[in-house]
């Protein structure tokens, strides 16, 4: 911790892209409570986790810890923010406006970490041509139209019925979307080199439930 | 796949957990289609994995798999959905009724998946006292009484701001709460015994970005 650690040109590891923001949320209350230094043993000992692992996942990002006190709480929540995208506003599409799709339409708290999403896509004709928190649906057909109107969407959310889920994701792709965050509890197939996000609810409930039985 | 093989009393891997909403869902869809047997091959086929993964993942479940055709569909969906706790209704309490979580109370899609959220808690006064998709909204001071009044409630859904976070999910422990699915991107402290899942849109989000970066 005592030296400048650059930034590596490595992949990062995603448990430590899932821990990152553990870190940052940490940070942030510290920014709040006034405290000036976090060392990752203070930061360990908030978490309950290994300091060596704190430090270790900190080591990707680009941030200095001064000996003895630690890291800067202002730099630390800024370099975080920065390394995990919220600072900069990225576009996407939304396809299939139902239960979950209307539901996150409407949470503009996606906002705050760097995701807005400005136009969504269904079939239905009672819901194309309307709106949700502001955001227009567009007839599916009229993807590629919005694709290249809109400009610069590479990140499509899918939550769509599973019947359809990979039909969907095929047009997305063709479409030239380069990164699905997939809600369906189907696993969808891309070409190499598009990103997927699988963020099932319906698997971690069954997490849940098969957990709760086992206590 | 020949022979029956019997539900372990193992503890089930929670990446197998995680995988086996894929096999419902394939399932649920070969089922639409009329198709009566489903082979681990032909699954690997349609997921892009691997067979032996499959039955080994399938060998939790107490499915049993016929020489040659393999998994009747049928059985196949009605134990896995079974298996994953989707044909049984969990009840649960939402804490913070803010952008996720009043998107979370309107998501009706959780009920298909054996989850019902049956009452909410915020200190918001204008909250207090009204409903969202017919589900009532409390008085966190209200929780210990509403969770004697409802009964059998083990779940708490966490959609709170970070800086009560730990707070919240302490009163919903000590008031007997046994599962946690932690929305929040902090990371909760819980006694040994309280389940806790973690659904961290915001992390997922950042995984996106940085991968979208690299490509």
């Amino acid at each position: 911790m005592s030296a400048y650690i650059l930034k590596t040109t490595d992949k990062v590891p995603e448990p430590t892209l899932r821990r990152l923001p553990w870190y940052l949320s940490n940070a942030r209350l510290m920014k709040e409570r006034g405290e000036r230094y976090a060392s990752s043993t203070q930061l360990a000992r908030q978490l309950g986790m290994d300091a060596s692992q704190i430090a270790k996942d900190l080591s990707y990002v680009n941030v200095s810890g001064r000996p003895r006190v630690g890291y800067e709480v202002d730099e630390l929540t800024e370099v975080l923010e920065r390394f995990l995208g919220f600072t900069e506003m990225h576009t996407a599409f939304l396809f299939g406006v139902g239960s979950l799709g209307g539901a996150l339409l409407a949470d503009s708290g996606l906002k705050q970490f760097g995701l807005q999403i400005v136009a969504a896509f269904d079939i239905n004709p009672k819901l194309v041509g309307t709106q949700i928190n502001g955001i227009p649906i567009f007839h599916t057909d009229q993807f590629p139209q919005k694709f290249h109107e809109y400009g610069g969407i590479h990140i499509g959310v899918l939550t769509v019925p599973i019947n359809i889920a990979q039909q969907v994701t095929d047009t997305m792709v063709s479409g030239g979307i380069k990164a699905v965050w997939n809600f369906t509890p189907y696993r969808i197939c891309v070409p190499s080199g598009i990103v997927v996000q699988n963020t099932s609810l319906y698997a971690h409930l069954a997490l849940i439930f098969n957990r709760l039985n086992l206590e």
